[in-house]
């Protein structure tokens, strides 16, 4: 009998038992606790959230103690030359394209623990439950940790995907974030950003790309149904408007000589606001980022810079909710006596999951006895670079209130072994294909 | 003869001369020039503004070159307990209340290099004048340099003459900026906050006070006049307004279900703005601070904390204002689901200056030649304070285009100089009563 044989007979062996195993959802809580500290505010519990930003020293203790999981499970992790950490588990086809699963683990600033780190925590989780059953896959299987997914650094995020994927943009690499070249942050996670092109993977070289992850809103928490079946991911428009008014004595200038960039920006503001909530659909627009140049009390402020975002499931419609802005930044600037501009910042495509990915994760529900919902995310994923090279498939667990990018984001830890259970049968699923 | 003979005569002598001595306009623009190293952006030039906010290295620095100017005058200048730099000068009548006079060197973060420069260097100027003309007086000359006028710092400025008014609020020592205590800070520019009360002067310890200063608006530059002589300093409220909305994300949260502490904050400004602006008058309102929490493009904002400032000649008048705006605060936070909290952070009160210190000057523009005019300040200064204390003056040259609190402030170095020649002239018939 030679070895090929003998994987393939464990591997069958193992198959018939899949649908009765389970991940140890004790030791999936315990890891998500003990990334929790690397980012906690000084004093603070798990509650207290966490702030990972990417590249910064928080995220890199993350991925070291990620790393040191990765080899508990046999998983020999290296870093590939976008940051992202790739782990692999041989398959008794071993030159079969894998099957692809992961997450990320930096955050935004003063964001939760389940962002990110539960898929990321849960496909390791899932190859120490097959380690431990001793269930062999046709298939290889992949655990991938992205780099800068967020994108609060440099301000633009799903980095070290869409670096697998070749879709970083050209210069991206020299764009520069609180006195930092991207490519030395890249650098610094252990990238080797002069040869990122070898971080790309080819279309096809997968057998399907999985994902868990918290769902961010509260439809299944309103709803109270466990898994979350993801339709697509939305598009993203996101632009920077820079307003530049004439900084001045506030006791001094008269009301009528002032050409103050908050009074622009804040109409701007507003007027995001209006636009988007003016006609029905899913469509939201945001500014979440504003600074005010020189930001002292006594000094009309003479320059502000924010960032408007966009979102739907249709490219067009935020295109065009993007024109309206563009053209109410213009009335803005005529009457508040101030200069807009508004360039584009980034823009994600929507990406649509595979019907057969939904599919297989709703058979795999089945098998697990979970309800479960088809819905869109409205937050973006690794998934859409991902779902431009092969299929591609997200489990959502609820978030308890839909809060998320907030330290009170929170999963219930039988919903997150739920969605870990969910994840481990449908990889067994496409492994065995 | 005696002593005292002989510098009676002395003075006497000298004081027939005043009228003909003239300041050293080449001195004074070079010490200007000096002083604006210390703060300057790294590679900038004169032009290009400085940042010399109080307590902070840049304003040690150039605090340490104004005392070399004042030992070079001979001033022996000595550190209160408030961190204010005072100088004296001897007089005939040597137990006589002094002549004060002087300005401060700190500024706002990119502010200009004659905001407080001017009047701090030309009162060292007026003394090395004096001293090359031999010229004796019959009071005392008192040159001080009042610490934190700006009150970029701590939010609360005209810090050092306030301590020396008796008129700062108990516990302000213990206030936190950045990190910092404000008795830690005035201990490091040479204070003595456990003794601050010996900073304190007396009422009518001073024969009077004056000030030369930039007008930092545009009156004088427009009707080109040099000289204006300042009737009184505005009233100045300001508050602290905290809108506190929840951080959710951006992309998962419905446009209805949102508490955008941002577009209240937004809703806000513009109603400053707009209330100020709804009746005649002077008055001014301005949001010039305001910082969003946790500021990232992809969530919504949770927090918001902006500064309001109110100005008026009239304190009845922005206190009105101010109700105004707490009205219209309370129906945005109920339209918008946010909670906003406003406090007062700071109030000044108006301070007229002594009707004979501006006869004082003004007759000092009669025997110098120049043109003036009377104007109220929009700007606070320290002589507001010395006001609560005994007789003050105020000399005002014009700004070039108004601008102040900016790189581009500027006012002609002939202004200068006939700012301080004024200045030179009104010491001298106020040291002579």
């Amino acid at each position: 009998m030679t070895r090929r044989h003998l994987l393939g007979t464990l591997a069958v062996s193992a198959l018939a038992q899949s649908a009765s195993i389970r991940i140890d959802a004790k030791r999936l809580r315990d890891s998500i606790e003990r990334l929790s500290v690397f980012g906690r505010a000084s004093g603070g519990g798990f509650a207290g959230g966490v702030s990972r930003v990417a590249y910064s020293e928080a995220d890199i203790a993350g991925r070291a103690y990620v790393i040191s999981l990765m080899q508990d499970a046999g998983l020999k992790p290296r870093i590939d030359a976008a940051g992202n950490i790739v782990g692999r588990r041989a398959g008794a086809g071993e030159s079969l394209p894998p099957v692809l699963f992961g997450s990320h683990i930096d955050s935004v600033p003063n964001g939760g623990n389940f962002d990110g780190d539960l898929g990321s925590l849960a496909a390791i989780e899932v190859v120490q439950t097959l380690n431990e059953s001793r269930i062999a896959t046709r298939r290889p299987l992949e655990v991938v940790i992205w780099s800068n997914e967020e994108g609060y650094a440099f301000n633009n995020g799903i980095v070290g995907s869409r670096a697998a994927a070749g879709r970083l943009d050209p210069g991206e690499l020299d764009s520069v974030w609180n006195g930092m070249r991207k490519s030395d942050a890249i650098r610094r996670i252990g990238g080797a950003p002069e040869r990122i092109a070898e971080a790309r993977r080819a279309p096809g070289s997968f057998a399907c790309y999985l994902e868990l992850h918290i769902e961010q809103g509260g439809t299944l928490d309103r709803a109270g149904i466990p898994i979350g079946v993801v339709e697509g991911i939305v598009a993203i428009d996101r632009y920077e408007a820079e307003i530049r008014g004439f900084a001045n004595h506030a006791g001094t200038t008269p009301m009528d000589e002032r050409q103050d960039a908050l009074v622009a920006a804040s109409h701007l503001t507003i007027a995001v606001n209006e636009i988007v909530r003016r006609e029905p659909g899913r469509q939201v627009g945001t500014v979440g980022q504003l600074d005010v140049s020189p930001n002292a009390p006594n000094i009309v402020p003479g320059l502000v810079r924010m960032v408007i975002e966009l979102r739907d499931l249709s490219a067009a419609r935020i295109a065009a909710l993007g024109e309206q802005i563009r053209a109410s930044a213009r009335e803005i600037a005529a009457r508040t006596k101030t200069e807009i501009a508004i360039r584009p910042a980034a823009h994600h495509d929507a990406a649509l999951a595979t019907p057969e990915a939904q599919k297989s994760i709703e058979a795999a529900c089945g098998a697990l006895g979970l309800r479960s919902r088809r819905l869109p995310s409205g937050a973006g994923h690794d998934a859409q670079a991902m779902a431009s090279l092969g299929p591609m498939g997200m489990i959502f667990v609820p978030s308890v209130g839909g809060i998320s990018h907030s330290p009170k984001e929170f999963t219930r830890w039988e919903d997150c072994a739920c969605g870990a259970d969910v994840l481990c049968q449908t990889v067994l699923d496409w492994a065995a294909r």
